[in-house]
């Protein structure tokens, strides 16, 4: 994703009510969030937050975390919620690499919409879904594992089936050219789409 | 494949001498039929034979199989051998299906190329990467289970990939633009690669 810097992105960050702050304090208690024991679920890299905040409106009855490390593309997200507030949908502004830091077994669904995919192979290990990342996602999850993700990129895609198989990860489902009706689009996946570029599905689970 | 009848091609098969009859009888005794103790490979739907013929020329120290069970095809991989003879090239005119009774823990390798993608759900079983072939194949090998597909269908491969991972086989390699320089094309394959369309590969492994 392009970005483009916005003046004052910290301030609004630091300024909104719907990021949360003070990540290590909530460490294996983001029910208190919530307020409420809903199941939690995770988008990594949620950029602009069109996706998140569409599922959050979709499954009221599930608590939705968007992760976004940029500041410029996070506002971007908080200017959907202030115009539509939603109780169940939360931002955190990290770096998935902390993500253990600030989560302990309390995480049901992990989302990983067209993240980052690195080609180059001495940048494999930045892959969302590489095996420094599993690990740490292993910590986050509550009973069992369940990760799901989407890209346009086949070179990470094939690298996520063979590094989610190799962890011990179950396909649920695997779709070269995913078009479910459920789907709900990211901005990107969206633009693509109308491009004709065929969107990549997997929906992976792992027993702790 | 588009099958053209050919006249005789029973008698053909029945006549020579690279097509190995009486498959019940060498069960467990197919290094006889190489009089050597080299490694042996399976292609499961050989086609006009291209694959496993250039396979056999560049690696004389492993012994191939090619098994097609439409003999107005193999006549077309008969063909290639008569007029290039190789010591360590067999072919069999048979059905996957029961391929069990033919062989018993003898196969290092098992190739599927271009398989029929059988792209309707109430014929997924009839998929070689079915649970039902898998089940099968886990009787054919020796030591460990080694399959390596190659397709332009994506349908073919999402549900390959799913299966074998759900069979408890490891991806050694996923590729969605596979294009290595060890790569031996099919007839069908080159024809493909020359519109330009994608082949998926995978190379996965189970221990017996």
């Amino acid at each position: 994703m392009r970005l483009r810097n916005i003046k004052n992105a910290k301030d609004i960050i630091k300024n909104s009510e719907y990021v949360v702050k003070n990540l290590e304090f909530y460490k294996g208690k983001w029910q208190t969030v919530f307020n409420n024991d809903n199941l939690i679920h995770l988008e990594i890299g949620c950029g602009k937050g069109t996706f998140i905040h569409e599922m959050a409106k979709k499954y009221p009855n599930i608590n939705f975390i968007g992760i976004e490390k940029y500041e410029s593309i996070l506002v971007r997200a908080l200017e959907k919620i202030n115009e539509e507030p939603l109780p169940n949908l939360r931002f955190i502004c990290a770096n998935a690499e902390n993500l253990n830091e600030y989560f302990n077994k309390e995480i049901s669904c992990i989302y990983l919409n067209f993240s980052d995919p690195w080609p180059k192979k001495r940048h494999a290990r930045r892959r969302l879904t590489s095996p420094i990342f599993l690990n740490i996602y292993d910590s986050l999850f509550i009973k069992e594992n369940l990760i799901i993700q989407k890209t346009d990129n086949i070179g990470l895609f094939a690298s996520s089936i063979k590094e989610l198989n190799n962890f011990g990860y179950t396909f649920l489902d695997v779709d070269l050219d995913y078009n479910s009706e459920d789907n709900i689009c990211t901005e990107y996946e969206t633009k693509f789409r109308n491009l004709g570029v065929k969107i990549n599905y997997l929906k992976a689970i792992k027993k702790c």
